[in-house]
């Protein structure tokens, strides 16, 4: 009986993936299908990049010796990153302040170590298209990823297209309005000062109040005040990108608390402009979590490796 | 011989199309090829929907008769505007200030009057078309055209698409850093106050210095803060969409002195950031005037129809 035959899982045919999310601290590297079929997972530090590549690339060999060989690798980078097909320099991690690592290929050792096509992008388009993919923007065709963290960086799909452009976007660098009567701190970004990353990432509320970000209690003012810069630089994205959910993630972000305070502030500042039933009416859906917790960029990675296959 | 025939140019037999640049004020109606090849243009009164759309059809048929049938008409309309295909409400002007508009068919009197499909997108998205066919960005597929005049809006193409999203793109309501300290005006925009369009339309720079926009001096210091602040917007938009150029247009950027004032000021706020050469060091070709001039939502507006054909 075919109802009967269809309750008998077929053996696992699908093509094995690799995802690498290349950060400044580690390498996260792992080979699946998805969230609930990662075969191998490793953690390599960040050191120089011969020695950090070799061992994702050892990684992938021996896994790949015990679970099958990999169809793609995705790798979502650090960066600046170069995106540009054809480009001499595409895959490489182009003028990073991460020292050692400038004008790096990274995924050049990756494609010649390990013989498979290898996928490339930043680590926020990454994790972007992994909650595309499992997470919070299922179904989905144009949508923001932001991660505060100890930067702020902003990837997405728009009309279901990763973005990308001249250089690709470098969304933490845009300008908030900052009364300095409210809040006369500087800044920490080396280049701007208090553009949207100076004054609102994990590295800003340590200088700005003088302890790190998740010893400060629920009730503290730096709490309002953050929500308050989040929601700015929300209402910019909205306004420029126009898209149909906007996912925080990072290491601030783990924050909950921040989540109603930023969704009022939306609210309030876009004042009813936009008629659009998913903000007037849904903001709880509108800005919400990463549905992949913190697994958005590794799982992102493999998404691309999917992709790439699949294209 | 072959070449001596190629002097000679074949009877053209290219389609014709029309172009509708729906404006609160006006309605351009033209039908042609493209810049050079447009065979009628007429200027319609925007009145009630009724009447200004009648007038259109009856131009559009008019000119069908005398230069032959049209394969398509594109219309770039003043908005908000419904452009979700399968909406009930698709081609739709929406929640518009502009009296006796709101919730008015656009797309559906033309379509239903002339027979011929319509291409239905904002006026700001049509111009950015029309420079990526015709004008200032052609060959680039990532731009953005921004338009300065009473109102302040923007458009332009993502890896080659127009953009969209869950509405569309409102870049004139983007925030901006306002120090009142400098500039203690507080705004123009109904909804926002100070942002973008709040400080930097013609309507605001009337209302902070009490006379239009043209008629103060060049070296009035009203230019150099519309251009630090046109200059901020473009900061932002550069950050989050890494576009390839920008063009800017509309009655404010007739004042074409402010070019050079917009770009320093850009260059410096980026403070070498984006290491990208199309910026360091071609600024003068990164923020551009309108190859179309005053013409790019019209045949924009073509170029939609024609695309809608090809497509």
């Amino acid at each position: 009986m075919l109802t009967d035959q269809t309750t008998v899982p077929p053996p696992t045919t699908a093509p094995l993936f690799g995802g690498v999310e290349g950060g400044g601290t580690k390498f996260v590297c792992i080979v699946g299908r998805g969230p609930d079929d990662v075969v191998a997972e490793a953690r390599i530090a960040t050191t120089t990049p011969d020695a950090t590549l070799s061992e994702a690339v050892a990684f992938f060999r021996a896994e790949s010796a015990r679970h099958g060989g990999l169809a793609a690798i995705g790798v979502g980078s650090f960066g600046p990153v170069d995106l540009h097909e054809g480009s001499p320099t595409w895959g490489y991690i182009t003028t990073t302040p991460k020292a050692g690592w400038e004008h790096t290929d990274v995924a050049g050792p990756l494609k010649r170590g390990l013989g498979v096509p290898v996928a490339f992008d930043t680590d926020v388009n990454a994790a972007a298209l992994g909650e595309g993919r499992w997470g919070a923007a299922r179904g989905l065709d144009s949508f923001v990823y932001l991660t505060v963290g100890t930067g702020i960086g902003g990837g997405g799909l728009l009309d279901g297209r990763l973005m990308h452009g001249l250089v690709h976007p470098e969304m933490g660098h845009i300008l908030v309005p900052h009364d300095r009567t409210i809040d006369p701190f500087p800044g920490v970004c080396p280049f701007h000062g208090d553009c949207l990353e100076g004054l609102a990432t994990g590295p800003a509320l340590l200088a700005r109040w003088g302890q790190p970000a998740e010893s400060l209690p629920h009730d503290h003012p730096a709490w309002a005040l953050e929500a308050r810069y989040i929601a700015l630089g929300l209402v910019t994205l909205t306004c420029t990108l126009s898209p149909q959910r906007i996912i925080l993630g990072g290491g601030v972000m783990e924050q909950l608390h921040l989540f109603p305070l930023i969704r009022r502030e939306v609210v309030t500042r876009l004042n009813g402009y936009l008629r659009a039933s998913e903000i007037l009416d849904g903001i709880d859906r509108f800005i919400v979590p990463p549905g992949l917790g913190n697994r958005s960029g590794r799982l992102g990675a493999l998404a691309m490796a999917e992709h790439l296959v699949r294209a």
